[in-house]
């Protein structure tokens, strides 16, 4: 059974809001306070409810908590670090919940000289492409993995505490070393991103010229959701993980070059297919592994 | 009211298999012939109702029939061509269902020295990454474009006709010029499913070494699920419509090299948003006009 916390969630949106839903829900949180840049989110999460009071600032919200949950774009975190400075205390338990993990360690470095502690870095991969504490959902981590990444500092009744609070939200925790996470999520998640964005940043300039879109079916519709998420989001993400991302938008275009190349050949039309069912094959092997 | 026909179905897979049960359902057909090349998923079309008799050869089903249909991958085309050729017929309605159309009118031409008037192209917008006659439904073409490509020599009530039966089937018709149907479907489907296969060709490679997929979410399973769409099937595709999709797959690349720089310099990272969110607007507007 896991401990029940007077929670403060900082970035009340999509993430932050189904964190405090699911909270509830469980009987983890014994209060939550919220707080989030945008005033008008804000005062959306108490009108529903997901917040049961909002602060002025985030380091009140975090200063009258014993967890603190960081839900804010990775391109923040530094500057969020910088705010709690002052009032971190080593009687309350930290966690974020960014896509990113080594640039969220390497904040913390940058802002307290070393990682504190008490801060065990989180991932929950799980997400949507709506935003906001609107799109919130108490079931969003059921059955989802969540990635914790700590580090040498970390005090291991820390890392235990988190990691049953995020198993008591429905997440299936895993431990994992940062960098490990940060190359894994490039592959599957930040690369994909980028594509789906760059295919239809193309696209969207040919429709301004002949009207592609409205052949368009269910599969491009599919393909190309993850191009209606945050862009603010993404574009934090991508700047934050480019170390890891743009050698696979390498090797995506070298993949890209070989597929030209075989469909331009054309001497072996069974060069092509062999091609596409390897990957369809590969796909395979992800279903088989998917957690439904 | 649509005419009622004695329907030949010439491949009865996930499209033609939808074809007959829809044609069933609305009332235009008496009986339905089927063949295809695999005898197991003849017998089986046979055995689920799909289809009332099945023939022993394209041509024997063709025979016996007043409209075919020709539901195979775009590749087979010329082959069934040469294989109707002897019994084609005045009195017989043909049409058919290919993703691509003029390589079609070009094996029309090679095979008959000129497109039968009799003949009218056509493209259902309308799929699944499932394939056989198993996954055959009766409403796969309700409210989905279905795309005619009439040719100079077409009979006008051929094109009426065959028009009018699409529409029977629940599909919403448009008239297009071949050329320009081929240049819209490689943008919005068949590099779509290019760049899917790609994608997890790569990724399944890496799998192999760090078993990245299980970290997977349901944003990846999305974007690559016509990754998992027959590859025979794509394979033609990508070969009879390469004079389009290569051109569209080098775009494809220079908007990749376009988002590395923009990474790669970080002078600003406005400069990200605002592609990014150029992308979700365009998304927008083709959710804004997808027929629901």
């Amino acid at each position: 059974m896991a401990d029940s916390y007077r929670i403060g969630i900082i970035g009340v949106g999509l993430i932050g809001g189904s964190i405090a839903r699911a909270a509830r829900l469980q009987g983890v949180a014994t209060e939550i306070i919220g707080f989030d840049s945008c005033s008008k989110n804000l005062l959306e999460a108490l009108r529903l409810g997901v917040v049961d009071r909002i602060a002025e600032s985030a380091s009140a919200a975090a200063e009258q908590a014993d967890l603190v949950v960081i839900a804010v774009p990775v391109g923040v975190t530094q500057t969020l670090f910088e705010s709690l400075k002052p009032i971190w205390s080593d009687q309350v338990l930290y966690t974020d919940a960014g896509s990113t993990k080594l640039d969220v360690l390497a904040a913390a470095r940058r802002c307290f000289g070393r990682v504190p502690e008490n801060f065990v870095p989180g991932h929950p991969v799980a997400g949507a492409e709506s935003s906001g504490v609107g799109a919130a959902s108490d079931s969003l981590f059921v059955n989802k993995r969540v990635i914790l990444t700590p580090h040498p500092d970390n005090d291991d009744a820390a890392v235990k505490k988190i990691s049953a609070f995020w198993s008591a939200l429905g997440g299936r925790v895993s431990l994992m070393d940062a960098a490990h996470h940060d190359a894994v999520l490039a592959a599957t998640s930040h690369l994909p991103h980028v594509l789906a964005f760059a295919l239809v940043h193309l696209l969207g300039c040919k429709d301004d010229q002949q009207e592609i879109f409205q052949y368009a079916a269910g599969g491009f519709r599919d393909f190309t959701r993850i191009a209606s998420s945050d862009p603010r989001m993404w574009a934090d993400i991508c700047l934050a993980n480019r170390d890891f991302i743009l050698p696979l938008i390498e090797d995506l275009s070298r993949e890209l070059r070989e597929v030209s190349e075989i469909i331009k050949l054309d001497d072996n039309p069974e060069h092509l297919l062999h091609y596409f069912s390897d990957a369809r094959k590969a796909r395979q092997r992800f279903l088989d592994q998917l957690i439904t």
